[in-house]
């Protein structure tokens, strides 16, 4: 059984995965990089959900002090890979299990590895931009040491490669931090082309809701074209323009940048290219947000579809947090709670109509008030974090951009 | 009323088009330049029209001349745009009716815009190609002369822009053909780039089919994973990491070229960066076809929700092609036909339940096999021309790809 | 004759230019669009030039007022552009003269076109950076809106495309937010492409200065490789691979920004290409910096070669000021010192022996005192700005830098 | 002494390499795969070698029997990489002095190590695409049999993501072959952005050619721009421009597949944006390719410069072979020249200046004759093969491109 191999999603697999799927899939041959921060990152989490009273002191420092053992292997090299370990992520969590037992299983709680691959790699890239400034700095100290002990040294400077004034040698040397000078077209190249790929994803998603299989909103006449060949058609043009002009906007932005690509420094007339593909790019810019705010505004939400989408499998989560509460260790609870969707599914029943018998049988923690878990408006007022789904949680967010708003227009 | 500006969906729209929006979406600033092979294109396309027994000879003549006289317009700058005209498409057919009246609307039967775009296209770049390969034969007979005119001068040839041994100084003028030295591997990351992309489009749309929403297909386990948070979550990642890799595959060619721009002719270090990037390149290939054939090999589908999204709305170009049959110009026919689609929609009803009277409020032409409609088999069995959905179209295109299998094995 | 054309380099040319290549070598048709802000900054830079004593009061408000008049002309549609416009800046300038002048010519003093043009296109940006941010900021105030309207509306929240826990609504819309959540991904990337880029361009004019035919520096033996067949080379492998490693970096960057652009938001598996790319880049750019370094700090500078290619007509800007300061204006100062360097050329004697009776058939403000010019000690030492050639001015520069250096440091 | 390491440019460098330029430099780490068509390509070039009279049959013999040896060891995983190895040709090479002594320098007579790397790259790749297509048929395969067996399955067919009309499933499998709707378009930005890297390399060429410190050609008037401020100056500004729009091409290219990336099948209206990149880039295709014919036919060359270039140290390689004539192993001559080159450089002479006695202290092979060696047009005439500098290998490539202009005017 798939379990037994220790896949975190243990509970409801029946089927092998596929020997080159599971390698095309693992990211353990580059992201064992992650040791160090994941180690971090694992130790300040476990701090968190002390203080939140989701550890006890003692559990916290039992996986404390794993996690340094964890580390220590990593360090002296001894670390021993197993082959279901398909990131460092699994890889530390299933070592520190063999080191301490069960406990481990309860670090998981409330994070999904999501969350924490993008903390390990920030953390990761913070220390590396640290030491890559520092390099910068060294090779920056370096030329400036030259420029100060050459600097009556002169010869000529150059623009288009022929010979133009004559310059100081310490010139060309700082130069270099002058030559910087299309590097606000560059960053405003760049800047366009995140913000168009923003907008192609969040075009995406609405494109994908406009379909008749999603139907959660539906585009103002506006904003949609029909078809000249399917009278019955309503097409998302608007969207799919937005999706596509981030191809147009990166495209300059690879363009101008392959352009300054091993250029002479100072003026080659290769720098013309820079203004065709600003003023490109700001007319498209303009009109893809002008674009984009009449779509949002025209949008037509349809709610009842929104609210039958909602199925009782959704709140499998909230099911393992209910045993988490009983006191079971989250690792456990995901796969009990696992193996309640797959009973459900066996059985051709939705997941809330599984009976309390029915479900303990999978674990003696459930009692009656299980049912206080299939409301999905209780579901999401849980989430009361930071970035949470709880009314109060949008709320707070809705005020931060409005606040954000008025200090713009100020 | 929407359908006065003449815009191609008539009958069904109600709402006005945001002005932004319609210069977004709007073409016929720069495809105008395509002005004459849309009108070659569709005098070739009337001439196939006749042939297919769906214009008569004298309808076909009218058409042609019609098309001449737009031709001449163009040719003498007379043509005159006005506002409604979106794309040049639009901006012929609509000229072209002016010029002959109602006849104009029979030559879109049964080709999208959308075709016509791509042929268009495919004309206009033939002519394109054909006069760029003659500049380049321009430039490539110049050199052939100066080689042939100075080839007893001798000069350095330089390899890492460091003098190496001497040289003709009209083998530079023609090792220019030499140096494509790295094209084959240029070209060989382009083709790893643009199949990616293919296959990249081909996940988007399994992705698609394998959600909720459509559940047309069911991915094998072994091609799945779970979610190391929520119990009930089966995750296509095959195909996610199959669509991510056109953007590695790509990036690696894009790198390429990037190091080759404005390189000094000759072998030059920096050509070291081409192994790597095929290496990389060829493993990615190599995982992702493998894949690919692993997840179709496997996929399940859901025939009955396939059949369950088929919908009356879906055969209203049916219903425009019989109103054709009955001697109707198919831009009438579809104006007819989307009127029935918002009819149905005002009622509540499917397309199908409108009664025969209510159809005939719209056009005195239905009559009572209006009903041989509304059958989705016989719909795709209509369409029986190569690339057609008919199942002798069909058989046709699998024959024809084992044949290529079987000389490929050869 | 060229110079009747108008064009600035006007002493000098005889040929005529290739109509294609006059065309492809304009700007005219695009840059257009910066007539607003030429305007603007030509009337700044006259203000600096009147306080620099450069221009009297009376000749600045001449200027002044014709650009105001120039201005009107755009703004009212009836400016008329000539054949020998080349760009707007030469537009606006030729204008100006129309209008007041020959005073119009000495406001080029002291400014490059360069200049000019990146003055321009900074201020059209300020302009266009700042009305793109007001729309953004309409984008997200209507997506407030919404979300405050729209809060108790529950619906699915995805991954991979799967339904994953009930979310608001409004969830969805701010996460638009939350979902640059690779930003400082794709963000590190570019920075590192633009910074591999910058030292592609020193690495570019390092390689030129170490070919026999610059002989400016020579590389340490520490950094070049020999020829596995020529025993004579020594190549600049290390810069060569310094330059070429742009492409690879940048590619990295435009494989992330394609593999994000239409994703689905949340997390979608296609993401964890972000780590690879990361681990590369950031392995690539701490040995081109180490690599740097040490050619930087071991380079040997071939200070005699240096003094060795500076030739007397490098000092023909110097000797169009040293008319400016008899009181010519500068359009005509460059055509006289045009002539001058055409008079050498023809005679076969460099610049700085012409006869002061030579010099006199050019223009009687020539006198004695022109042989302060040939000077190049003194000629770097004039441009004392920010920025310049001058001792003082490049010691400002290291002060600067090594200021830096200890805050970073601190 | 770093000949001792045994780097192939033994004779000439007294310094150290620093370690981190030694691994940056280095490609062993990933051209290893290279090892099977490495030793395939030397096995047919010593049996050129033999051919051609430069290896005896029992020279040959040994060879083949040792680079033998050399495939067998990787093949079990029993070849042994030393530190000096930096790639897979050096350490090649070097295993196969180790097994069969000296004759093993006579291999890389008349090769480069750029030609064998280039030359190992295709062989690589040859058996690459092979591997590749296998899988890509075996994908189709899947495909076909799936269309087969499931034919009679509708569902329906999307554009724009909407529903639109009924369709067979053995239609979408394959129709994925004729999705490839604008691989012709992708084809075409490719072909010109190649072509145009082409044209940036022959332009960055030619700039070098016309600076000052080359002063090999001169650009004509026609093709040249001036400088505002420094009259003196003439500016390449036509290939300049040329160089720059490979940037600009490119760009198009990247942005249309990024906007392919992902799309749903079938036509989605952000196809419409292959429109304006191929009307974009086929115009400054047309712009480039004709003012580089202009710019060619109108370029001056300086022969007197040209000729002056050549000095005797780039006839180092022609006095190895003048020892290879008399015997000795390529190795060890290229060796010997090192010498005479740093004798030469360490006495301040030029190499043709070294006097008989001092070259009989490098080698006794040295005799009177040796001034033969000394003449550039006897050492151009020497490589006579295809693609070599001799008068006869130049004319019969004029031949050559003059028939396929023939060819493609017919």
């Amino acid at each position: 059984m798939a379990s037994e191999s220790g896949k975190l999603w243990g509970g409801r697999f029946v089927g092998a995965v596929d020997p080159i799927m599971e390698k095309f899939n693992a990211s353990i041959a580059y992201d064992r990089h992650l040791w160090e921060v994941d180690v971090q990152g694992s130790k300040a989490y476990s701090r968190g959900l002390e203080k939140a009273g989701l550890l006890t002191k003692a559990e916290m420092d039992q996986i404390l002090h794993g996690l340094d053992k964890v580390a220590e292997e990593w360090a002296q090299g001894t670390f021993k890979l197993n082959s279901n370990d398909e990131d460092i992520h699994t890889a530390n969590e299933r070592r520190l299990k063999e080191l301490i037992g069960a406990t481990a299983g309860k670090l998981h709680t409330g994070r999904s590895r999501n969350d924490q691959v993008v903390t390990d790699l920030r953390l990761w890239m913070r220390q590396t931009c640290s030491t890559l400034s520092g390099l910068l700095w060294e090779l920056i100290r370096t030329m400036v040491d030259r420029a100060e002990a050459e600097r009556d040294v002169l010869f000529p400077g150059y623009t288009h490669l022929q010979r133009a004034q004559p310059i100081r040698w310490s010139h060309w040397i700082l130069s270099m931090d002058a030559t910087s000078e299309r590097d606000f077209v560059a960053e405003f190249l760049f800047w366009a082309s995140l913000c168009m790929t923003h907008l192609s994803r969040m075009a995406e998603d609405l494109i994908l809701y406009c379909t008749k299989e999603f139907s959660f909103v539906q585009l103002s006449d506006a904003y949609s074209t029909g078809s000249s060949l399917m009278p019955q058609k309503k097409n998302p043009d608007s969207l799919e323009l937005i999706r596509s002009k981030a191809g147009r906007v990166f495209g300059r932005c690879a363009g101008l940048l392959m352009t300054l690509k091993g250029l002479p420094s100072t003026y080659n007339k290769d720098l013309q290219e820079d203004k065709e593909a600003v003023f490109e790019v700001s007319d498209t810019m303009s009109a893809v947000l002008q674009v984009a705010t009449g779509v949002i505004s025209t949008l037509q939400i349809h709610q009842e579809n929104m609210g039958q989408a909602l199925s009782p499998d959704m709140l499998a989560t909230d099911l393992a947090y209910y045993l988490v509460r009983k006191g079971m260790p989250f690792r456990q609870a995901h796969e009990a709670s696992g193996k309640a969707v797959f009973m459900a599914e066996t059985k051709g029943v939705a997941l809330n109509q599984l009976s309390l018998q029915e479900l303990q049988t999978i674990s003696p923690l459930f009692s009656g008030d299980v049912i206080c878990v299939w409301d999905y408006g209780h579901s999401v007022e849980q989430y009361g974090a930071l970035g949470g789904t709880a009314r109060s949680s949008v709320d707070w967010q809705i005020r931060q951009v409005r606040a954000l708003l008025q200090a713009q227009q100020a």
